[in-house]
């Protein structure tokens, strides 16, 4: 939400040259993206974006970001691609930070979604995960399962004092989960971070995903499971059936879920809540309380989180085409 | 420096197309500009900068600064220039606030800039001063030398917190300008903002200028002034008289000073530096210690302010051509 990094004129005009891009018209500090610092940087080939990794990205996490982005380009998937400089190299250094230069997007993303919408999101979700199953690289979900109970330890003490109650309804959630966390499920390489601001439309049809910095290897399903928190809830954070429905058949079109797959949705949904609840906790209790820039508020998934322990089966979420039984007896 | 107000896409896309732009293909939150929300806005006719008005701005300021654009663009100023709608507004509502929409302007603000660029700067500002003479309408200065107390007096009784002595410090200044401010100079529309971040350049070359929303009635000396403070000091605070003069000279090419203005700059310039160290002193106390936005510090103009003290005559800031003597022997 803010830039981080002021990049000197000379020092970007010289970065930029490596790259055949001709001279620099335009460099502006745009306001999405609160890892990053990002630019929008115009030149005579055309719009760029310009992003400078700050400390919350691991260096070393670099090179399977920017070689998944081009990969997926490469499968036809609609997303920001790297530039290579003159030496093939497709990250750089700027400003003393790690850099890179990748294509723009056209595309807005929308404050305000319908079930179409979701539809196509599911169905870009299932097309990412399945041109991700060529890609290489490998890199662990660095807030997987096991990763929140440490995540929770960091800020156990002081959960109360964002919600009472808090502290023991994560930690009933965490043994529940730990105990409960599917294996085996089929995955791969998820984008983990699908939320509206990371997908862009054009006339109402999805022109692209961006923002792959969460990207790792994890179970195909959480990655629907996030994307049902992050699209499906209306703004009194009831879930709207109908956007679960479109966005489930939307990835099925594409990718059908596995029968294993239905039935973990659930408990993989309640996961999911509990992974942006604790970042955000973490993220509030971390943040001045008066400070200008407000954290999200992290009891909007406190209240997701409540409604996925209810949920007993896919069908809560618009799954109507399968029955668990019948889904089980077709799986047998 | 953060996007204020989230528009969804149909207001936006409705907006649009009052101002025969065609289709917006992109739309994005620009990190520029601490008072109003700026979107970067690309539709099919190319890019356009789309600013919402926030709270810090007066809507009945509005046709005074929009207005003002549109003269200066049409008497060769390259600044931006609002786009009327189709029934010839320059001024509408999105999501409740005043917006408009201007053309975009090419070039990149200096983070770091040489005599030659302050060259530039006083050239551009001689020439907006002399463009500005046949606009009609008029806005005081709402933050001239008679506001400085009434601002002052909001927050005098915590200024030594910021630095100790600096109540005392600003209510000996606030006597002295008070008593001694220059009246009858040279006036007109002037910028009073023409900070590095609004000047843009291509090349080297100076190719604009924005902001325009303290754009005023006062002095034309008093905008040099504030232009000397803000181009011409170094990271240490000193003053670089090779940009000074550079400034002047380049001013000068275009519109020569009155020896009253040559006189009055030192106090100008004193004047100036009070303005930003108490309009940054407010913000600064007005603002949680422990902001993740972290207000500029007051004390550079502190710094900035017992330079322009100790000087007796505009030779200090690099006039060489004419002596205080030798000016008023002319003026005579």
């Amino acid at each position: 939400m803010a830039v981080y990094t002021e990049v000197p004129s000379d020092e970007l005009e010289s970065f930029v040259a490596d790259y055949g891009l001709g001279r620099v018209v335009s460099f502006k500090g745009i306001a999405e993206g609160v890892e990053n610092t990002n630019y929008l940087l115009q030149t005579e080939k055309g719009p760029f974006i310009l992003t400078l990794y700050e400390k919350r990205v691991a260096p070393a996490d670099l090179p399977f970001f920017l070689d998944l982005m081009e990969h997926l380009a490469r499968a036809g998937i609609n997303c920001p691609t790297p530039v290579r400089d003159a030496a093939g190299r497709n990250l750089g250094t700027l400003s003393g930070r790690p850099a890179a230069i990748v294509t723009f997007l056209q595309g807005i993303w929308l404050r305000r979604s319908d079930p179409e919408h979701c539809r196509a999101v599911g169905r870009a979700l299932a097309q990412l995960h399945l041109a991700g199953q060529s890609f290489r690289r490998k890199r662990r979900n660095a807030l997987g399962v096991s990763d929140w109970r440490p995540l929770f330890d960091r800020f156990a003490l002081q959960a109360d004092q964002i919600a009472p109650g808090l502290r023991s309804l994560v930690e009933s959630e965490l043994d529940a989960l730990e105990a409960a966390w599917p294996r085996g499920l089929p995955a791969g390489v998820i984008h983990a971070d699908l939320f509206p601001d990371n997908v862009f439309f054009l006339d109402n049809r999805l022109s692209g995903l961006i923002d792959f910095y969460f990207a790792c290897n994890d179970a195909f399903a959480y990655d629907i499971a996030i994307c049902l928190n992050a699209w499906c809830f209306a703004t009194d954070f009831s879930f709207v059936r109908e956007k679960g429905r479109a966005l489930l058949e939307g990835y099925e079109a594409v990718r059908p879920l596995t029968d294993d797959e239905v039935r973990a949705l659930p408990l993989l949904a309640r996961g999911a809540a509990l992974r942006f609840l604790l970042t955000r906790a973490f993220d509030w209790i971390n943040t001045p309380k008066n400070a200008l820039v407000k954290p999200h508020d992290p009891l909007d998934y406190e209240r997701r989180l409540r409604f996925h322990r209810e949920v007993t089966s896919a069908a809560a979420y618009g799954l109507t085409s399968r029955l668990p039984a019948a889904a089980g007896a077709r799986d047998a």
